[in-house]
């Protein structure tokens, strides 16, 4: 690196510059865990702190997604193990089997997940993801217990009992799975849930849903572990997504990728590992990413951002129900909080068809689940915006046979 | 990110600027699997592909060492089936239980690994690493097979019938636990070994073993993969220390981190995934790294800095054999590849205390394993610089007790 700056033949009073003390920042990539920069907690009082969840004291980062998930699964496995050893150190034969990868060192715990969940990619994450067979095949996994999701009708509200029994039905099966997997001695650490379940096809559940599955996962001594990798940072109109439920008795773990530049979770207290190096990585993430995102954070609250996306949502899902209204032989399903909004094809190949066009018009959008169309607009995404969209989709639509 | 730049009021017109481009590369970070940038493949071979080992074809970028352990596992592992398979497509059935953690569509297959082996700390690298008690403490594992490395005598050349016997015995077992764990139902799909084992004190083999156990690997039909993590970039005085071995039969996997900047795997083209989504992740690395490792490689190529690593090298470890003949009560076992050197303490307390003593004399060193203190100087380490740690080194020495 000293050799960089030596090739550029930059004169070393630069370096006192604060533009070129950040520009450093981007070119001296730390350690962090080892050797984090100076200023280190000051960026992330400024970025990553500023917007933590209600209850969330600390901040791990971490370079992507998956890493963020694999780490979060391992604070949940260290915290689980600690209570069962009343902090007590951990036994010789713990400290020797764990070499070999073997009991009760490398304990046979769990992470209960839900089917059409996705949480990376890595081994530990992709044992809790079940959304697409592709991500999966010929990767070893773990026995781990998998439970239903709720397959809820829409709008909503206009399916409040009917969603209220299906809800009731995948808490049932919650407990039960805890039950089970205690008695098949891989007793579940800890519960991992999104918000929204987006590449599993944007599957809703309400706030009663998220927040008895909180008190089941105390009930029962597990972690609960919120996955805003897809939800966060603030396409929801919350923020972070999960604030819509108004929690009394808060999240463990709060995780995040993406739309926040850098990975990384949020964590409660005690699940504070209780040594150093049980959660490191070289790069643990790059500080550089806080810098930027400290700066998108202050024209998201400059230009009001949260509210202007909970204003074009609105307009979005409108549009949409108005749209399967008027082509209910195509459209089905439209849902959505903010401007994370998502409509149903009658099949794949529509779909498809539906998305290229669209394209072809200079209108880009995603897909998740079977045939579900998903959109994801930035959050600059105006209601004027949402007036184009919705005007070439119905141009398609009108077209389409 | 678009607001990023409305907010820094920049002319548009600085786009078209070829130093901005650079620093658009810097601000926009892609997904990099779906919308690679332009340039992405031509900047490639400017910086990865341009230093590749020799037989690799191939490079997939990632973010951190872990994430391209873990995702060089799971290419093996798909390469693994599709050969079981004979290429054909995945029965429905393995399609089916994929989806539930469940056998056959997640296989039982597992990774052979080395005790004292670190390859990273997410779930799948962290099956194969035995370096540290507190790495895996807590942390469900795989019932995957460890094979013993080899415990040689230094200087290696003086102890050639010693350590040749060591090292059979040691493929010995290798071959041994590819059968054993093929029987029990569990086949080994790669082999997984670092050219030096560095977390786990420095632990050499010669090229004979490292060529024997690739014959092994093909033998028996698993993937080799070379873990160049900490070994890779420079420091052993080939860019890649596995290049001092000599393969006929090249490895199949190469994976690298750190001093490469970016994260990643060079490979095979038959260890090419069949499928797109198969390997994939959000970011997988971040382009910009690619432009910094450009650079750094100029600078390589350009100050001659691995023939100077090859000349400080043999100065450390001259000097090192020096001191442990004039300290025989204080310091053993001397040992290196380039400026990649090591030296054994007489016990973990003196090491540390000659550590902290030299760092308040400017001179910073690291540890691994038990007793080992550990050299890894930056690439523009001269001989001058060797001289100087030599002297700190030697008064720390001669006032110990």
């Amino acid at each position: 690196i000293s050799s960089l700056f030596q090739m550029e033949n930059r004169p070393k009073t630069l370096i006192t510059h604060p533009l070129s003390r950040r520009r450093i920042a981007f070119v001296n990539r730390p350690a962090l865990g080892i050797l984090p920069p100076e200023n280190f907690p000051d960026k992330l009082f400024e970025s990553l702190l500023s917007i933590a969840p209600s209850g969330m004291s600390r901040v791990q980062t971490m370079a992507c997604g998956s890493c963020s998930n694999e780490n979060a699964f391992k604070s949940m496995f260290i915290w689980y193990r600690n209570k069962e050893r009343g902090y007590a150190s951990p036994s010789e034969q713990e400290v020797g089997t764990c070499m070999i990868n073997q009991s009760p060192g490398c304990p046979d715990l769990s992470i209960l997940s839900f089917m059409g969940a996705f949480h990376g990619r890595t081994m530990g994450c992709l044992a809790a993801t079940h959304s697409k067979a592709i991500h999966k095949l010929d990767i070893p996994s773990f026995d781990w217990p998998i439970a239903p999701f709720p397959k809820l009708q829409y709008p909503l509200e206009e399916f409040v009992r009917e969603n209220a029994q299906e809800e009731a039905r995948c808490l049932e099966e919650v407990e039960d799975l805890i039950v089970k997997w205690r008695q098949k001695g891989r007793p579940v650490a800890g519960i991992v849930i999104e918000p929204i379940q987006a590449e599993g096809g944007d599957n809703h559940a309400s706030p009663d849903f998220f927040s008895k599955l909180r008190n089941i996962a105390r009930k029962h001594g597990c972690a609960f572990h919120v996955d805003e990798v897809q939800t966060g940072g603030g396409t929801t109109g919350k923020f972070w997504a999960h604030e819509n439920w108004g929690l009394d008795d808060p999240a463990d773990v709060v995780s995040f990728s993406k739309k926040l530049l850098t990975g990384g979770y949020y964590h409660r207290d005690e699940l504070q590992p209780d040594k150093p190096y049980r959660i490191f990585n070289t790069w643990m993430g790059d500080p550089s990413k806080n810098l930027f995102l400290s700066e998108v954070l202050n024209v998201i609250r400059r230009e009001n951002l949260l509210e202007e996306v909970t204003r074009s949502g609105k307009a979005l899902l409108q549009g949409l129900y108005a749209l399967q209204t008027q082509y209910p032989h195509i459209l089905s399903r439209a849902r959505g909080q903010g401007t994370f909004c998502a409509i149903d094809a009658c099949n794949d190949a529509t779909r498809d068809s539906i998305m290229l066009k669209a394209r072809n018009k200079g209108l880009f959008m995603g897909s998740c689940g079977e045939k579900t169309i998903r959109f994801r607009p930035a959050l600059v995404f105006k209601e004027y915006h949402v007036h184009q969209l919705l005007n070439i989709l119905n141009n398609i639509l009108a077209e389409h046979k």
